[in-house]
């Protein structure tokens, strides 16, 4: 199959025959993430968002390219996300074509299901999932709370910092998360309790989703990195700062992290993100260089996406008064002081095999202004700090009731915006 | 079913029909581990050891209790270690029954492979592998390296210490090492570098392999968490010394673990290890109690285990000349300070989801003399004191060809001992 030369999934005008999506703040023809749902009472199949609508990639993969088919029959996108990066781009060619194209409304039409019937599930089975540190203002405000001279450490400039996280817990934007149990000591306490967490928070992250992976022992070049990565969706790391702070020495996060992760269900693909790409931004002067191993200029000049991130909190109270959530934070995703490609060549790089479906948190993506913080513990600086919510009520930590949801959208002049629909999730009271 | 009253597999003095299995040292009928092999060219399959070889479990499928022929067909542990742990007992009752009464021999014989001639694989698909920090003297040993006055941090004698590792890089018994690379910065250099790790290190680790799980959610109560424990394997946390050092703060070890983790392939059933139960040591004086949640009257009176741990280094020089493996250390797995079923009681403590398959490692167990030590780190007190091989040759940290090798047996008064089989690799140079 000889790849067309002109790729009409980059036409900023293309309009779709799905009234829906035309307009549509995050999912117009411009973007086609990949899903996996299920119709009322049917098992779980892949799908594409537009619009309104979702199209159910199995009920139309006779009108897929051979290579695809045996992938797009699947209930998750693990295969899919194997397959070369070429096929991954003929895929959202024909997946455009056929959602553009007013010829091929009468056979794709009747495998469109409205997204509000649908339930999404996660996009893949997770092998593994890795979170990373890659938000400088973040690491920087977080380090001022212990050490207010030097907040970050030697290290920070030279290695993307990161550790392993749990897979097992990751769940679709709309599952409640209980709140956890856990050791914590106050500081003047002489022993420690077990006890729900008194503060509860989120992170505002991103999520890489894996595309093809590598051999245990060998590498991924920082050059070709990028054709590694399959896609993003928006991820909440719930995170229980009374227990981080007891337990987290000297090996890391652990039940702190481990009790819940949110992400948004639908990965809004490389290929989809490819307009949005801007140059990383300069280091400070003085900042070192990458080492070799992480710098490619290629990289450097469009491994950034022009993406605006935000937060926002409901509580129980504001819900039952018919207020609007409160957005606690807006930002854009530059923040990040590694690229995407950058994260993943560091994670292979001394022969961690990677595999398709895993997902690498970037680490909180915070601005430099409280604005634009990704976290309640910088916000409220450790909780010192409460603010109030149009009910009156006041918060540092998160409360039983409230609702996180993060959204996110990417923007490139003279084309429409796409986003990455909702990554929410409500607080449940720890059980008795 | 009705269980029967007589557990004949806790007989001390039964023998097999299959001869070899009779004084064999790791695999004789009191121990029966299963694990996943595949006879030459084959697909792999469920088999249980038994002296010098193997049995095909789907080849006997009709011969075992109805409930457990699902599970036995696999290719995997996974559906084994999801059944109730009745199930289980009643399969290792079959299992004992089979390979002991010369009536089944005629039906049983042909499953039989010789353990030379089959490959051995990883006895589950491992959805997360999670490592903890639970030997108390290799804790105390790493700690003096950087604070001479005060090695244990003031949470180690309250919070089973643990953090997640990578699922995906951990590899059977005998699959060779490759030295990674990553960086690393002397004490008195400005700037790290990209290189070969120089400071490679095993460490003795024994891994849990998880039996029936918990909800996202919910916890394993601390009288409930042996029942979830499926059996155990030998691990060798592979660590690169000099990647960690630099590498680890604040999120705790990354790169320099996650390149490989090697474990021995037969899991050496939770049935098999009962006889072979001892007290939890007595806490030192001074030290606190575990929590109400980390603490239970039976799990103090049998949750230790009288197990005898050994490792081995032998170099290619030395394999050259014909000389038999150096023992670096022995030592009780009894040096550990939580039992295995604090370890995961304290896993799903804060509601994080456990899953049949998932590994979760003990972390170094050192004894509190070097003879007993379970990293070459403590060994050689960090490089500074090398140890000389009987070739002549020195080593502060393991060279590329030098093999290690893990060993453990189980001991109780008038019963044959049990043991796990090996857990072995050679360290490859890094490629080029």
């Amino acid at each position: 199959m000889t790849l067309p030369r002109i790729d009409h999934t980059h036409e900023p005008s293309l309009t779709s025959w799905v009234a829906s999506a035309n307009g549509h703040a995050d999912f117009p023809i411009q973007n086609l993430p990949l899903g996996v749902f299920s119709p009322q009472g049917a098992q779980p199949r892949i799908g594409v968002a537009i619009g309104d609508s979702v199209l159910d990639l199995a009920a139309i993969a006779s009108l897929l390219p051979e290579a695809m088919q045996p992938a797009a029959g699947q209930s998750s996108l693990n295969a899919l996300f194997a397959l070369p990066p070429e096929d991954r781009t003929l895929l959202r060619r024909r997946l455009s074509q056929l959602l553009s194209d007013e010829a091929h409304r009468r056979d794709v039409e009747t495998a469109l299901h409205p997204l509000s019937e649908v339930t999404l599930h996660l996009p893949a089975r997770i092998g593994d999932y890795t979170d990373f540190y890659v938000g400088i203002h973040h690491a920087t405000n977080v380090g001022k709370l212990f050490r207010p001279d030097n907040p970050l450490l030697p290290n920070y400039k030279y290695v993307p910092i990161g550790y392993h996280g749990r897979a097992s817990s990751v769940r679709p934007s709309g599952e409640p998360v209980v709140r956890p149990r856990g050791q914590r000591k106050a500081p003047n306490a002489d022993v420690p309790v077990f006890e729900p967490s008194a503060r509860l928070d989120y992170e505002l992250e991103l999520g890489i989703w894996v595309a093809q992976g590598n051999a245990l022992g060998t590498t991924i070049p920082i050059g070709e990195a990028s054709e590694h990565i399959a896609g993003l969706s928006l991820l909440n790391d719930w995170s229980a700062r009374d227990l981080q702070a007891w337990e987290y020495q000297p090996l890391g996060p652990f039940l702190a992290k481990n009790f819940h992760t949110t992400i948004s269900p639908w990965v809004v693909t490389a290929e989809a993100l490819a307009p949005y790409r801007i140059a990383q931004p300069a280091r400070p002067e003085g900042d070192p260089a990458p080492l070799p191993y992480l710098l490619d200029a290629q990289d450097q000049a469009q491994g950034a996406l022009s993406l605006t991130l935000s937060v926002w909190l409901s509580s129980a109270k504001m819900r039952e008064e018919g207020r609007a959530p409160l957005r606690l934070s807006q930002g854009p995703a530059s923040n990040m002081y590694w690229t995407l490609a950058q994260i993943v060549a560091h994670h292979a790089s001394g022969g961690c095999n990677l595999n398709p479906g895993d997902l690498l948190g970037t680490g909180t993506i915070s601005g430099p202004t409280p604005d634009s913080y990704g976290s309640l513990l910088e916000i409220t600086e450790g909780g010192k700090n409460p603010f109030t919510l149009p009910t009156g009520e006041t918060r540092s930590f998160l409360q039983d009731g409230d609702e996180i949801s993060i959204t996110a959208s990417a923007h490139a002049p003279g084309r429409a915006s796409i986003g990455f629909g909702e990554c929410r999730a409500v607080i449940l009271a720890t059980p008795a």
